[in-house]
Parts: structure tokens; C-alpha cells; sequence
């Protein structure tokens, strides 16, 4: 069950119909979900800014890094230029590369991109080293390119699927969550989805309610805590159309979100969040027609409530990806809990998380 | 009260002897409140790294900046050198300027600095424009000298003094407030102290319970809180032996900590974070004599309970900076009123924030 | 002589008609020079990007950060919302919180501005404590004031003047040095101008010629020379239409053409780039009375001529800056002289830089 | 013949004895040249910090990005943990994934490596699409540790090899490139190595002879010169004890001195600066045993020639790239001519950069 399901409110802002990052329109989701034998658990998360030819249709974009300890691949060009033009894809940590050679030859076979010579692949990755023979990079071409052949604008997956196959968050089984807000019209109407491949550690709070404490789980706590390392993957789309270093603010915003579910960002996390704006007056074409490049966009004074979305919606997706991801065993017979909703909820009635 | 005398307990670490940024064992704090006929309520903090000379005894310090709507002085320098060489100065938005006036003239007026040509000036500010007369300017180098000269190790003051005489925060008084963790020994037994000038605007949360939603007062949600604007300045001090990089991650985090009460970082504001660390073997003396700089620093891989700690003890400090204001009246007739125990008592009861 | 008057070309890239910044069309420049008896040889100088209520009507704009042993104010709150909203001020180090507030006061005093309580100063320098007593303060508000009142569009004063007035470069006299480019329209067609205050060091190149070799005058050559410290402030005008963003990229190749004179962007130097446009269909209004902002605005494609162009105009603003200054004597009988060209002429002549 | 062979001098400190990257104590290149058929005209260059296990044995480290237009792989964890873990490798655009996959899986395979579940692949690039068919993706894993297992200290080869085998610069054949510095033993005595992949354009100066209007080849000059596009991967060791922080401003320097080539850093240049410090005294071990890492660094004060010797030997690194590359005919029957010795000398002689 997904957080509303349980009763359980995020912030004030309504969320989108599917309150998911596909209720931002044309924003297509796939999953490729690898789980073989005892030791692979893992697998390929594709997320694209729209339906048509990427390279030929870039989209503002911008990345903000949470902390470094990553492998995301893409980010100084997205920064220098301003925007994305593959789809983006979320792996495991040692597959990257793999993932950059799928979005590649996904972007160079494209009817329309045959003299293209470079290709920018923003890849994204967590650690599920815990869960997955990661060493054995079990990832393959194809795994990418179905996940992005897959994708689509109605996908609303959580939990053990695609990139969130092996994570693990706050000690417990973590995944793909996603969430959505949408603004009211006199704030601007506007959507903002995020999409979080959850994989780090901290002292989890559910909507305030300090589940990590009474459960006795959080860093430092004892040896099998001893470590709050992994990581989050986060992508911000909205179709308010901001140029990128509003994008980037926005962005940074999410990480908020990520704070408020009491991680800590530990040394050993790369987190990130990757955020674009689907608004098709201001893609920016491959080949570029005209000298001058009109574009649209929310002024700085009224980015504040698409700031405070991103932030409730990012806390929500990581919520829901705890609540969607069930219990796995995988690499030398580590197992990983769902977290336990017996327990949780319990907490969750006595601070009027959820009512009793 | 502070938040602890309410029982109110952010995370899990202990904190300092004093709860507050002078539990880093050298750093002195001091405050000019400059409250003058109905329309100046407006002051200074100063918060000295050291007690000695810091311009010939300079500490490793960084600066985060979380949204950049500010007037910060010094940081490029602070970046790009890695350290801070003056006491550092909290004021309101259009006296920063007079703040590093005040701090050039301390400077170079130190024995021992009759030859320094350069100095860099420290100065953060939110705008406190709601309660002061701000565009009258009101502080004077006197304000800024004199705070630095009262700066003591054993200050604790908290609420509408200082920097934080006429500040605002999610629509109560704010102020100055202060909290600080000690780690175990086991984790490096450091301290790491939080200071902050809270200004700033959001969905207020008090360890999780949702006060703006229950008291009907979060952003957007009428005229009256249209605005989440302000600011925020945060400072972390620790004596953990910490390079300039390691401080800026420690910054970042404290960030992390203002997320978790609510803030937004709206457009409007001007969220920063300083970071420094007292660790004696680290000064970087203005004169060097011998040709290599020797450090002793805390690793990446033991960095995480330290960002746990700046956290929460962020977190808590903006707490106390509310519990401990009080309503004001200043300029124009306006009244801001402290935030409402009565009504906000009842609400932590009832989220099990303290015992019933 | 100018650069030009000597039959030096820099680049391949036509000037515009003044050779200097003030051929982008509406930038205003003012100077206010302060020599006074034996000590006093500093001063102001006030760019203008447009002749209207700057506050009001700001213009898109981005600081680069060459080297940050420098006091420039204002650089947080240009990255995060990409404007400029003031006069931009050089000044000398211990003098720009002078400038600061001189700029307050101004901006507050502009009709339209008297509800306005945050002004964000933009106010550069560098040190000329050789030649000026920098520790006497000696700019007052009404100096700045001065400056930015006398500005005008057909200024083209370069040398000994405003900001230029005590600094040094190279181990001569440096100080205000201007100059432009004009694109041909195949190339868009826009003008680019500079305008520096150099007071750096390094291996003087001129168009190539090694003047510094020749001469013996280099860093680390002899006790004279051991320093290359000092600093430039670099501003960049163009009424091309650039986000910041690109603004931004346009900064960073001015800092080249510094290079290409030999600078070295020693640790003690504060190098700074400010750049931006004036291109009036981009202006961002302080009072936004519609949601969306539009903006034209050159593509990243076409943006290298007008890269190159503010590499050749820098390179010839820091020269002209040295052609242009004259020897000085001030700060404790201190005296820098004028590059001498009866010595650099025939070097320039021998490497055919100039015509034997 | 390299630069120095022809008489040209750049700057005034003096070389390695080899000058070439391999001056630096320990520092290992090695190439893996691809030429096959008509088409393939590629290749792989890896430089290794030292000859251990990199992994075990991290380097400080940064990178500078002088324009993102690129695809360089490991820039955010050089940036947050302020290392390199592995071999850097240059190749093509489309071959990066290639680079990644090849580190990581040399990396897993290190004795001693056996638990490690994370590799930062430090993978840069340039794109040789014109001489190269660069869309067939022709680099294979075995090609890249070849290069890694060939890499010796004596290494000094230079032009049509490794990743610089399809390299354009200047509209001349580039290639690889290497040059560096010895500081006299009073400004520390320090080495500084570089190497460079150069494939950019821009108005080529030799020395400050002005090569590029002198052969009519400029940017926009004509149709056959339209673009400057391109790019420039800078590597630079050093065998000072430099931190994270230094090293990144070491690598901005560098770039100043692909500024005195006449380089642009055009729209469509990826142009990245990977630093690294070999002092033993500072490397980070993967298992840190103690809580305190002790390191000796370079003060800030005494960084300046260090800053100057890796201006010098970037340009003559960039310059021995373009004198010791041949001409190429590949992809599609491009022929790309190597830089015409016998016009050039003529204008060095002319402008006596070289004896008559």
C-alpha cells in the first residue's frame, strides 16, 4: 500500500491524479527488473522527458548533487548547456557504463539522429551491492533498451522493480516511489512528479513520526546499523517551464524532501536529483533554425510553491518506495525486510500519523 | 523555555554542556540589540571562531549556499582560501556593509596586523524590514565593535537579541537560537555547535508535529502567510579537525536540519551556512614560516556522525530561536507575536512530541 | 596611446566605434578619482548597464570567479537569480562596504524604490595599498555617488582614473583599460565590451611579444618581482541577448584573455568576470505583473564568436589599461612607473607586433 | 619534433628531463593506438597516478571544467571526496562507457580488491568523429587495460597515438601532447607534468606568434574553419603535496594556458582539467586505520609558481601535440594534415620566436 492508501498525508498540496511522476503529461516510465537465481537483484529504471526524439527535442534541465559519492554520469554537459537529451536511465552502481552504451546506441539508431557523433547519457546509479552480485555487472544492453522501449506515460510501479530491484533504505527493503503535487490555478496550476531510486540510510521519520527511534533503528545505533552509506537517485519533471537554473533550485528542494524523511546524507551516499521541464515551447531543437531562441518561463517570484511541491512530493515518493518494496533475499543469502508494517503502523497511530 | 526545558528531544545524539554554539570549546559569542523608539528593532551577533588574533590565526572554514537571495560578504574568498580570518557578523539585510566596516576596522586596529592590507569580512544578514525601520540603517560600527567585544565562551542567549531582534519566522517571532551535539567517544567525541538567525518561512514542523497545518498557518494558504519569504543564516562550529572541503559537506548538511522544521528555502530567502572548525592543529597562520602546512584531519569515511549531528542540532536551534522569542512591535505599528504556547503545547501532546 | 594608436591588433575581430564598453549601447561609465596630498591615490568607478532605475529593471547578468582572494560583493544573490539589480562599483579592497552602502543609499533613493528593503550592491575591487593608504578608508559615499552620477555613454577614459587610480600590473602602472568588439552580422552582429582594473602580475605578453622576458621583469625573477599577487576586476557589457547562463560562459573566456597577457592568476590575486546584458526585451522587472517572462535569447550554438570576442576585447582593455596609466607616486614615497616604451617599442617592433 | 627541438621556448621555468608528464616520480602513460582499415582511427591513453593499487592508494585529486560540453565520467566523487581511485583514461565520445567498464573491471580484478563493490572511473574523451567513425563504437575493453598494463615511467610518446589518434586541433592533425615543469629548489622544487589530448579550435598563436592569421586559418574566417568545436582533455600531476582544494586551482590554471594557444573554448569544446598530487604522504588508503589522517600540504601562500609551471607546460604540451602529429586520412576519406612545418617556421622565424 502506498502512503495515501495508509491515511497518510504529505504537506498541504493536492497530489496529481496518479500521483506519480507520470501525471506530469508526456513524461514516459520503464522498468527492467532482474532477479535470477540467488545473487542478481537489480535491474534498469528508464525515465523519459517525452515521447518523441530526445536528442532532436532536448529539455531544460539541471542536476543538483546532494552528495558526490556517485557515479551519475551526464552531469557537466547538463550543467554547461542546460538541458537532456537522452532518456534517463537508473541502474546499479558498477552497470552504469552499461546503461551509457544502451542510451547510446538507443540515441545514435533514433530515424533522424544518423550523423550524430555525440551523445550526452545522464545514467544514474545506487548501490545494491547488499542484495546483487553487483560485481558481476549482470546488467546487459538489451535490459536498457527495453526499459526505455517500455516506458510508458500510465506506469505507476513501486517498490522491487527496474532500478529499485536490490535497494535497501533506512535497513529496510527500498526501491522506485514516486508522488506528484498539483498547484492550484492561482499558484499556477502546474505539476511536479518526482521519482526516487531509494538506497541510503538515516533515522526515519514518516510524516514526523520517528519510526527509526522507536523502532531502535538508526545510524550508530549498533553494529548492524553501524552505517548509514547508500544513496538516492532523485528526478524532478514539471511542466512549469523553468530554464535550467531554476531547475537546478528546484532540484535542490527535493533534497529537502529527502531530509525530511530523516536521511542524513551520509558520507558514503551519492545523492542526486535530476530535474527537467517537459513545456514544449521551450525545448531546444537539435538543429536550431532561427538565431534566437524564444523561450518562456516562470519568473523567479513565483518559484516558491513549485519548490514547496517538489519537497513534499519527494518525501512522499521515498515514503512510498519503502511501503511498495517487499522483502528480498538475494547475494549470499542476504535478506532485506520489507519494513515492518505491524510495527509501523502502530507508531504511526500513536503520533496521530494515521488515526487510530 | 527551549525546546529541551519543553522536553521536546530532536534526534537521538546528546547534546553539548550548554546546548549551544559556545560548547565548541574557544568560540565566544556576543550581541548588540539596538531596540529604539518604535521603529528600530534591529541588532548584531558576532561569533568569534577563537578568542586570539584569527586574522594571524585563521581556521578552516566553508560556506554553503542553499538559496542565494543574500548579501553575504566573503565567500568567494572563504571558498577559494578555504578559511575565515575575522569574527564572523550576523545583522539585517542593509547594514552589511556596515558590519564589515566595523569588522575591517577591528582588524586592522589588532596588534600584530599594523600591516595588513586586506581583510576579509565575514558579514550575514537576513531582513528584519517587517518589525525595523531597515532602510534607516540603524546599526553603527559602535554595534558591531561592541558586539565582538562582549563575545564570550559563555554565552547562551537566545531569541530577540542581536541579529535577531526584529526577525520572523513561519509567521511568529524568530531570532537567535543555538544547540549543539557531542558525539561519543566511540564516533570521535567531537562537538559540533549551530547558531542560527532564523528569518524565513515555510510549513512549520516541531520534531515532526505538524504545527502549521494544525494551526492553519503554512504558505500559500491565505493572504496573510502568502509569503514564505526571509532568510535564514546558519553557523556551524565544531571542533572536529576538519578541512575546508569537509566543512562545506557539514554545511550542506545543516541545511538538511532547516528542511526538517518546515522551511522551504523560498525564493525569496537567503538560506546560507558557515562552517568552521576550532581544531587548534589547523589554524593557517597569516605569516607561514616553513614551507609545508602540516594537517591532522577527520577522513571522509567518519565524517557521517558528525553531519548527523549538525543536523539535529540545527534542527533544534531553529526550535529554540522560536521558543525563545518574543512577540515584538516595531516598525510601522507592526506586531509580530511569538509563537503561541498555548495553542502549540496542545498539538505536541497530542503528536506524542511530550508526554501528555 | 591605446593599444590601437600604437598599431597593435589584437585578434581578427573588429572593434566597436570607441573601443570600449560604452559601445554597447546605454552602458554608462563614471569615474571619480581621489588624489590627495601624499597618501590618497585611489578611487570609484561606476558602471551603468542601462540608464534607467537598474533596480527596477535589471538586467541578466552571471559573475565568474577566476581567482577568489577577492572581496567582490554580491556574487550569491547573481548566480542564484541571474541579475543584476545596481550600478556595478571598483573600488579598492578596504573601501567596498563603502561602496555598498553608497549603493544602498542610491538605489533607496530612486524614485519607484521607496518601498524597497533589500538591495543586492555589486561592488568589485583590488588592493592598492603600494601606492594608496588603503588603511585610511579614504572613499566616501559621496565619491561612489559621484561616480555613478557622472556616468555617461561617450566615457572612454582609461589609465590613472577612478578604481584604476593606485593600481598595479605587471610591475608598472596599471589601472582602467577598456575596449570592444563588433560581430559582423553574419555573426549576429552584437557588440561586446570590457572594461578591466588591472593590478595583477605575471610574464607580460603583448600581442604575443614577450615583454616580460625581455625585460627581465617576471615572477620569481628577483626579489623585485617575487610577487605576481594583485588582482583584476573584469566587467563584461553585451547587448547580445544572453541568459545568465550563458552569461556565465561569457565570463569565464574573458579570464582567458587575461591569460593571453601573461597573467597568472597568482594565489594572492582577486580575479573576478561580471557579465551582462542589456538587451532590453530580456530586462526582469522588479514588480512582474505577469506569470511567464519571456525571453529571446542566443542559442548555445551560436555563442562562440561571442566568445572570442570577449577573449580579444579582454586582452586589449588590460593592455590599454597599461599604455594609458602614468607613473605614479604615493603611498610612503612609493612610486611605480609607466610601462616604459622606449623600451617596449622596440621589442614590440623586433617581434613584429609593430611595424619597424 | 617536439617544441623545444624546433628552438621554441615557452616560458621562463625549466622542463623535466624528459619533459613529459613522466617527470612526475612514479606517474605511468600508456597508449593503445586503433588504426584500422579506412575508418577506425582511434584509440586509448591511460595515465596512472602511480604503480600501485590506485583503489587502495587514492590520490588527491579535482578537476576543473573549463567548458562542459563533454562527457568526462567521475567528476562529482573527484569533487566530493577530493580523490581519484583509479586509472585515468582518455578516448573517444562514444567509447567513454567503453573506459568505464574497462577501469572498473581492472579495478575489481586488483588483488586486494575482492570486497570492493564501488569504482569511480575517471574516463575522459574527445571527439575524433572526423577522421574516426566514431558512431562504430570501435574501442573494446581489452584495448583499455592494454593501455593501463603497458603504462610505463618512461613513457614519452606523443601525437597520432592513444586517444589523440583522430584528434583535430586548430584545423591541423592534433593528438597527444605532454610537457613539464621543474621549480628551482627555492620555489620548492616541485615537478609539474602535463598531457593533453587536444582536438579544439580557436586562432592558433605559437609562443605569441600569431600562426592562425598569419595561414589565413581563424575561426569564422571562412567556410572550411566555420567551427572551433572540439575539445581538450588536460591532465595534470604533480609530485607537490597538494589537497583537493589546491589541485583544483592548479587545474584552473592550466586552462590559462590552452588560452595562450589561441584556444576559444568554443560553444562545442569539452574541456576538462583532471589534477592529481603524487605525494605518498598524502594518499588515501581505502581501509583507514587510524581516525586521523595526517597530510602535508603546500600552503596557499606559496602556490604561485606552481600555478605558473602548469600555465607553461599546458601550452607547450598543447603545441607539442600539433608538432608531433602527422597527417591522418580516415572516415569517410577525411584527410586531416599535419600543422605545415614549412609555413610555420617561416612566421616563427618572422616573428622571432625561433633564430633566424
Amino acid at each position: 500500500q502506498r502512503a495515501r492508501d495508509l491515511d497518510i498525508k504529505i504537506g498541504v498540496i493536492p497530489t496529481g491524479k496518479k500521483n506519480a511522476i507520470t501525471d506530469v503529461a508526456g513524461v514516459k516510465v520503464g522498468h527492467t527488473t532482474l532477479v535470477k537465481g540467488d545473487s542478481v537483484r537489480t535491474g534498469v529504471t528508464a525515465i523519459l522527458p517525452h515521447g518523441g526524439n530526445i536528442f532532436q527535442q532536448k529539455v531544460p534541465a539541471a542536476v543538483y548533487v546532494g552528495n558526490g559519492f556517485g557515479k551519475l554520469a551526464g552531469t557537466t554537459q547538463v550543467e554547461e548547456l542546460g538541458n537532456i537529451e537522452t532518456p534517463i536511465i537508473l541502474t546499479n552502481t558498477l552497470d552504469v557504463a552499461t546503461g551509457m552504451n544502451a542510451v547510446i546506441q538507443y540515441s545514435l539508431g533514433l530515424e533522424g539522429n544518423e550523423e550524430v557523433h555525440s551523445v550526452n547519457a545522464v545514467v544514474g546509479e545506487t548501490n545494491d551491492g547488499y542484495l546483487n552480485d553487483i560485481r558481476g555487472q549482470h546488467v546487459q544492453i538489451p535490459d536498457v533498451i527495453s526499459a526505455i522501449e517500455k516506458a510508458a506515460e500510465d506506469n505507476t510501479e513501486e517498490g522491487n522493480i527496474g532500478a529499485g530491484t536490490g535497494t535497501v533504505a533506512f535497513g529496510f527493503k527500498g526501491g522506485i516511489g514516486t508522488s506528484s503535487r498539483k498547484l492550484p490555478e492561482s499558484l499556477g496550476g502546474y505539476t511536479i512528479g518526482v521519482m526516487v531510486q531509494s538506497n541510503f540510510g538515516g533515522n526515519l521519520q514518516i510524516d514526523g513520526a520517528p519510526i527509526g527511534e522507536e523502532l531502535g533503528r538508526y545510524p550508530f545505533n549498533d553494529k548492524l546499523m553501524q552505517s548509514a552509506d547508500g544513496s538516492c537517485m532523485i528526478v524532478v519533471a514539471t511542466n512549469a517551464p523553468l530554464d535550467s537554473r531554476n531547475l537546478k533550485r528546484l532540484a535542490k528542494r527535493a533534497f529537502m524532501g529527502l531530509a525530511k524523511t530523516g536521511g542524513i546524507a551520509s558520507n558514503g551516499s551519492g545523492d542526486y536529483v535530476i530535474a527537467f521541464s517537459t513545456a514544449e515551447e521551450n525545448r531546444i531543437p537539435y538543429e536550431i533554425k532561427s538565431e534566437i531562441l524564444e523561450t518562456k518561463n516562470v519568473p523567479n517570484r513565483l518559484m516558491s510553491p513549485i519548490f514547496m511541491a517538489a519537497i513534499e512530493a519527494t518525501e512522499e515518493a521515498i515514503l512510498n518506495s519503502l511501503f511498495m518494496a517487499e522483502t528480498s533475499t538475494g547475494f549470499q543469502g542476504h535478506t532485506i525486510k520489507a519494513i515492518p508494517m505491524e510495527k509501523v503502523l502502530p507508531v504511526l497511530r500513536k503520533y496521530q500519523v494515521i488515526p487510530e
